[in-house]
């Protein structure tokens, strides 16, 4: 923990002419973003070792009315939807779940600066604290970054 | 939100001769079938240029025993298996989960009429109210079917 | 119910020679451990037409520094990441969720025992308790194994 989870249609996957993102580019800088999150007392909330994203482009996928609104008034019919979920581990206060939320709504807003402008896409974020029952840990990438 | 997310076995993406079927289709279905679910009170539940489906075929997946029970029986061992997760937001009543559910389960059984009959498959479908922590959503899609 | 699914880093995908891994052998590994987990009464918890597991590779991920730390102490750059979730029903003892997952674990240690000798590779299990307000399962799967 904590991992960034990405679902996406996969009409983002296109060369960028053809309305696709580089979406590399968006996992690097959601990842920057986790790392930059500091809580009330300046700490570092999530660890260097166990910080991840990875990003998925739906094989498939219907959206909204499928197209024919952004038609009818110029926008086009090629919708794209992007959810990011963030989960985290239990007991961070609600200022850092905010903080947290606004480092990486801000990456994303400015990622998909353009697109936003330029086409119908819909971007939600969604931070969860983990309800798991049970949780094992192995790592060989925690221990570069652990002090000695 | 809502969100639909469906995740399968990989075998579902063949062509429809060897065992596949037309996901995108399903999206669709299961997409106009969000949009139909009315509450209590007659009125629309999922907002139209917030619902989404997204579709994913496992790389690897393993299911079951394997296939040695299927193929005992003559159905074969090629077992498939499609997880549908809808995640909509907190607060509706028990009656409206119960409502989207049968409306998506009744496009499932649908879909899959020829699949169940002719191969062993499961079909899971479960509706998550989400849990979040924070939430932040930003959309040039939306604003298409705002009323002034 | 039950199913387990990973998310790992694509670069997990690349041929043995290069990093990668048999991620089928992994979930069908996993589908093993998993029909193999017993109760306090040593009853199978997890039955066998339901046992699922799902892998996918993500098309593009951040993990960690990016690799900095990793070419500085001779480890490579190239990091892997391997998410677990198992979701099972609800009410299960909590001894029975962690017999679940030292099972799992132990598969899961010993099928990237040599990775994570190897390379930097964080390797997460968790198990959540399915919160879902809504459950429909249709299956022509698990009649092969019910008893008469």
């Amino acid at each position: 923990m904590p991992h960034l989870v990405i679902l996406y249609s996969g009409n983002l996957d296109r060369p960028i002419a053809q309305g696709g993102t580089n979406m590399s580019a968006l996992c690097r800088g959601l990842a920057d973003a986790m790392l930059s999150v500091r809580d009330e007392q300046e700490r570092q909330v999530f660890p260097i070792g166990g910080t991840r994203v990875l990003a998925y482009p739906a094989a498939h996928w219907a959206i909204s009315d499928g197209g024919a609104a952004g038609e009818a008034v110029g926008k086009g019919g090629d919708y794209a939807f992007v959810y990011l979920n963030l989960r985290m581990g239990r007991g961070r206060s609600a200022a850092v779940h905010e903080r947290a939320g606004r480092a990486l709504e801000a990456m994303v807003l400015q990622h998909f600066e353009d697109q936003i402008k330029s086409r119908p896409i819909g971007l939600t974020l969604q931070i969860d604290e983990g309800p798991e029952v049970f949780d094992a840990k192995n790592s060989s990438l925690h221990p570069l970054f652990s002090k000695n």
